[in-house]
């Protein structure tokens, strides 16, 4: 079974969806798709504009609008889609693809999805959204949110994970969160396999007073980490390595099962 | 400690912040009002419109407007928010609740979240945002769409649960997903702890063509359960129990760290 799957991946280009939250024009995921057309063939599907913090938003109560683009050369085809990082990785494997993807590779992101971010992050639940439907996965994030941000060091990490998930598998329910840490190539001191960090936001609202008078928020805050292991990913990426933290979807926290059952419900 | 604990509870009631995500004028999140205001002293900040479908999105690019308002008679303080129900959470304990909160209760959802629903419920990323800020919050879901679903037959399961997790407690990091199934209250068996059951929706996009000539979607689709177990919320739901999950927002697939350190990344 092995084998021949060894045999069918040298005969035959793994098909990759690619998507992102920051929009198809990003040069995150320009930079991927750089590095994917090295791999397979390429279908990118991704939002015609910024998504970041639609965590695992889908569209149910309006319509979707997809358009063929071309966006720069090479070898991809590429939509955009007017809906969210999930609902692009859905139409794409329902309706635009020839076949099931091999792998779904997302980002790469502007800014980090480590810690808690990895619930707000649109990248991520593009990730997620293609594990849940049974295809290999990846979120990777740049730990810096400027448009001209340095992803050509990225690339190595980024082919290197991806195709240790094409010959190595993930197994059903698993995904995979990779952060890349805002330095040069050479100061990186590797790769750690990581959990997630524990913190939170504190978030402070911005009040302001429009000049109709009236009061409105913007969403500002600064993150918390309560986390002092040495095996997070904030500390890896604190310390030069790349974080990759493997992700689930099953939600149920199986520890407290039995506790509740004491409960008199 | 937990002596003085129900000491306090005895003599103040706890404060009790209510969200949802299909609006603060849906019929589910009145009657959530009702049961809460004979338990606590009730604050509801909830949005000003249907938020379904919404996962843990929240508002990062655009501004967010809260309005005090009255919908109906009762004690209860109520605000309207143009956000989603995180951001409804986010703002509720950083700007407009006089103190931390001592519960967040979501819903009650008009239709199920039970399964991998809970990845793209608002009400329950409500709930899990309120944990993240290490309040105890309970999302509630009725298996029933219609505006006039009949809500009256939850009351007395919300109120015991709530209940429970006031005078037991939960610990850091698990909130609860508790799901009602569509039956009059008398055929319910009883309160099953269960675990998330495996599955997925297999989309199925309903192409059109707008008068302009352009082609555009729906998201349809039709759950799938791929879980055979006994234990799951599912399995409960259909066979006439009320579904109670405990849900984690560390998604760290722990199990599969070990494996992962064996790759050559």
């Amino acid at each position: 079974m092995n084998k021949n799957k060894n045999i069918e991946m040298a005969n035959e280009r793994p098909l990759i969806l690619i998507t992102n939250d920051d929009g198809i024009t990003a040069p995150g995921i320009r930079n991927l798709i750089s590095v994917m057309n090295e791999i397979g063939d390429v279908w990118v599907v991704a939002p015609d504009k910024g998504q970041s913090g639609m965590g695992h938003a889908i569209t149910v109560n309006s319509t979707l609008h997809v358009d063929e683009v071309r966006i720069d050369d090479g070898p991809q085809k590429e939509y955009s889609c007017s809906g969210t990082p999930a609902d692009c990785v859905k139409i794409a494997i329902s309706e635009l693809l020839p076949k099931k993807p091999d792998l779904c590779v997302s980002g790469i992101n502007h800014g980090s999805n480590s810690a808690i971010n990895v619930i707000y992050s649109g990248t991520m639940s593009a990730a997620v959204e293609a594990g849940i439907e049974g295809v290999p996965a990846i979120g990777f994030s740049l730990l810096d949110y400027s448009w001209d941000a340095d992803f050509e060091m990225c690339k190595e990490f980024v082919k290197n994970i991806t195709l240790n998930v094409l010959n190595k598998k993930l197994p059903e329910g698993v995904v995979l969160n990779v952060n890349i840490p805002k330095l040069k190539k050479e100061e990186v001191k590797g790769v750690k396999i990581c959990r997630q960090a524990h913190g939170n936001w504190k978030e402070d609202f911005d009040k302001r007073v429009s000049p109709q008078g009236e009061n409105y928020y913007w969403l500002t805050g600064k993150f918390e980490n309560l986390d002092h292991g040495e095996d997070t990913d904030l500390w890896a990426l604190e310390n030069g390595y790349v974080s990759v933290v493997p992700v689930q979807f099953d939600l149920t926290a199986h520890h407290y099962i039995q506790k509740l059952n004491s409960w008199d419900l």
